[in-house]
């Protein structure tokens, strides 16, 4: 049986059995697995024992991971010596419901209407992973065994920070070792145009606290005797940026890497609405780093941003002080090839260069990861890209995230494989929000896609 | 009798009962009438009921006067036909007791240490202003009538706004009419060192409040698309000073007046000591408006300070947001001349034009009023120094307070009466704070500086 051929008889598998693996989801997004929650705990462990258990039944050895937080679940295929090797991530945890009153049915009572399933989870990432699982059953059940080494490593903490995931995968390191991460975490790039997410954004941010008086004092005996912590704070956070919206820290720009011509020219194709991005964040314009459109900043452009001001009288009304402090929460997006420790470095210096001695500086560091990029001329993208193509009958594009995901530089750093992202949600999939949903013809075309890319890598 | 003879008799008549006015003096200072606070609003009228009672055995005639808040009182001298007509402006409401702990005795509880009469209000503004009415009864008791025309106008409220003063003042603007308001409720440059105000500053404060989004959104997937509202607020607050520190509103120091030479000659012979005011507050450095020492600026010089920021993600740790919407509360100082409507006017209209279309702006007027600047030339000005020089044996310095005082314009305004500050306490004196004190020294030249003043005019 030729490859082409094999990828059709496990397509046909997906499609004969396709309303069974409806209802299967139906039983996992019933389970209320909330990770942020204690009084879930048992929830997640029950998604976690019920992912073990399709996994298994689809034909591979699963187990549960017990770890100090919640469980992971690894599931193995019998190996195929000599053929690639493929770890998919995913997770079955869950985000909160969130405002129950904005729901139109049950957070965790899945149903369908105009051809999408609704639930908590069903899109992140409970749909998504299990394309996956019944991905490789189409091969197991067609073909006898996949056609490469596949492993899988799912788990319960992804909407909290993926805690304990470095230590799974660690410990687990010759299990999980692969020449490619495949993650179905993602979204196409909007309807009917499937995507393989290139790179995630890096992150360092900090807290800046400027102190000028032991106390706050009165504005009038003391104004224009002493520095002012707001004034010099917004005199620092104004210095961030020039007239044209470039970040003016020294050495910021020198590892940035321009997008390739393709991707370039891939994104220029690209439907993007601006006015309807306006209309749904209820800004009155765009705005940013001159020389980019706003959707090649938000892709591949670093930022710098306020996400927070606090000090002094923050109340009602008017109170004349001049306050002991004031402070700001700033963060910066990095992108390839930039690093967070350098990064955070010389905004450290800079800001210590730029703050005056009038006044007392405390610098906070509060996160930081670096940016991901795939190769996209790897063996496991061309696949990739064909996969899509085949499953969603439409050629996908590479599009980048303006978010960040500290596991990718984590897979990179400790299994040394690149990692694949092809997400088969739509964008605006209400991922966090009420009435959550996944295209029932997306979830459909996402197994194929997956079991395509098992052949054709 | 010569008028230099009967202002001898008067201040021996002070010094002759000095002890009983001390005794007199606590009997007021045990009332704890403490305006904010409904509670003591009986003690408010005990206090006013007592003062009434005090200058009617003084020889005035005296009465209480009905607000909708705490009362009035008012207390005349029999008129003397041709001669200048004073109204003394005091009150005897005073400031909670604050943190009762660091009170080394009771807050009601007048005692005397180090010659200081210690006890809430002694020095704002009890102990001030029963200087003039002793020193009315010395005139009276002593030459048997004032040698000018005296009204009092003592009122309840100045702690929490002096709410009802304007009503008071107009209805009652027959018997209030006058050429001076004589005011103790300010302080002593510092440590035998007497003084006269000349000015205050006025004021205006405003609210600015930046929204970019209708809710906060990710700072990975919208940064660099949309302006942020803390970014755009940090920009603005910076432009309102140039690198010299000056106030870049155009038009803003238009009508501000140099101090005259003779306040600036008085100004820099005064021993001011910038070490012992940052050891106070607590900020590393001094810093203003260049071209002026911190004292100048202070006493003359407008200034603009931040008072609070707020917006986004302000509590511990990190969110990765660009906030909807950023604030700031801004105040103005004023100097002669500026007005409060003009620069309210021109600070709007620079905001305004600064502020880009792609963030929306809001600016809330919270507060307002005109600086006040005395005529330094004129008789009642000439007379007070004069009375200072005798009372404390010292000549005065001219000097200027950095505080607001909307009471002065508006006896300017209705009664068309120029305000003379002469305040008998320390500026350190504790006002406000626990352990306030009015040294029994100062208390003993102040009653003769004031019978003095009546002499002199």
């Amino acid at each position: 049986m030729t490859n082409n051929a094999a990828i059709e008889k496990a397509i046909e598998y997906l499609n004969e059995h396709k309303v069974r693996f409806g209802e299967e989801l139906f039983d996992l997004l019933r389970i209320a697995s909330i990770s942020a929650q204690s009084d879930h705990a048992a929830d997640v462990r029950r998604a976690a024992e019920w992912t073990r258990d399709r996994c298994a039944a689809a034909g591979l050895r699963a187990e549960v991971i017990d770890t100090k937080g919640h469980p992971c679940v690894i599931a193995e295929a019998e190996p195929v010596p000599g053929r690639p090797r493929v770890m998919v991530y995913g997770h079955y945890d869950v985000q909160p419901e969130g405002e129950r009153h904005l729901w139109h049915t049950g957070p965790f009572d899945p149903v369908v209407a105009d051809g999408k399933m609704i639930c908590r989870g069903v899109a992140d990432d409970k749909g998504q992973m299990f394309c996956a699982i019944v991905a490789a059953e189409a091969w197991l059940k067609t073909a006898g065994a996949l056609p490469i080494n596949l492993v899988f490593c799912l788990e319960g903490e992804e909407e909290v920070g993926s805690v304990h995931l470095k230590d799974v995968v660690e410990e687990h390191k010759q299990r999980l070792a692969c020449d490619y991460v495949l993650i179905h975490d993602t979204a196409q790039f909007g309807e009917g145009q499937p995507a393989v997410t290139v790179a995630t954004k890096g992150m360092v941010y900090k807290e800046i606290i400027i102190t000028g008086p032991k106390k706050d004092l009165h504005s009038g005996s003391f104004g224009g005797s002493v520095a002012n912590p707001g004034n010099e704070l917004a005199k620092l956070i104004a210095s961030f940026h020039d007239a044209d919206a470039k970040v003016t820290l020294p050495g910021f720009y020198d590892r940035v890497k321009e997008m390739p011509a393709e991707e370039v020219a891939m994104m220029n194709n690209l439907p993007y609405d601006e006015k309807a991005l306006l209309d749904d964040v209820g800004s009155p314009k765009t705005y940013g780093e001159r020389g980019y459109s706003s959707l090649h900043r938000r892709w591949a452009r670093p930022t710098l941003d306020v996400n927070g001001l606090f000090g002094g009288y923050m109340k009602e009304g008017a109170s004349t002080i001049i306050p002991s402090f004031c402070g700001a929460k700033v963060s910066m997006r990095l992108v390839p090839d930039q690093r967070a420790e350098e990064i955070s470095r010389l905004f450290e210096e800079t800001v210590r260069a730029r703050v005056p001695d009038t006044v007392t500086l405390e610098i906070k560091d509060l996160a930081g990861c670096d940016p991901y990029l795939a190769d996209t001329s790897s063996e496991g993208m061309r696949a990739a890209r064909k996969a899509l193509a085949i499953g969603f009958d439409k050629e996908p594009v590479l599009i980048r995230e303006g978010g960040s995901l500290p596991i990718l530089p984590m897979f990179k750093s400790i299994l040394e494989a690149d990692s694949l992202m092809l997400g088969y949600c739509q964008p605006n999939c209400n991922a966090h929000s009420p009435n959550e949903f996944l295209h029932i013809r997306d979830f459909e075309a996402g197994m194929r896609a997956t079991a395509a890319f098992f052949g054709l890598l």
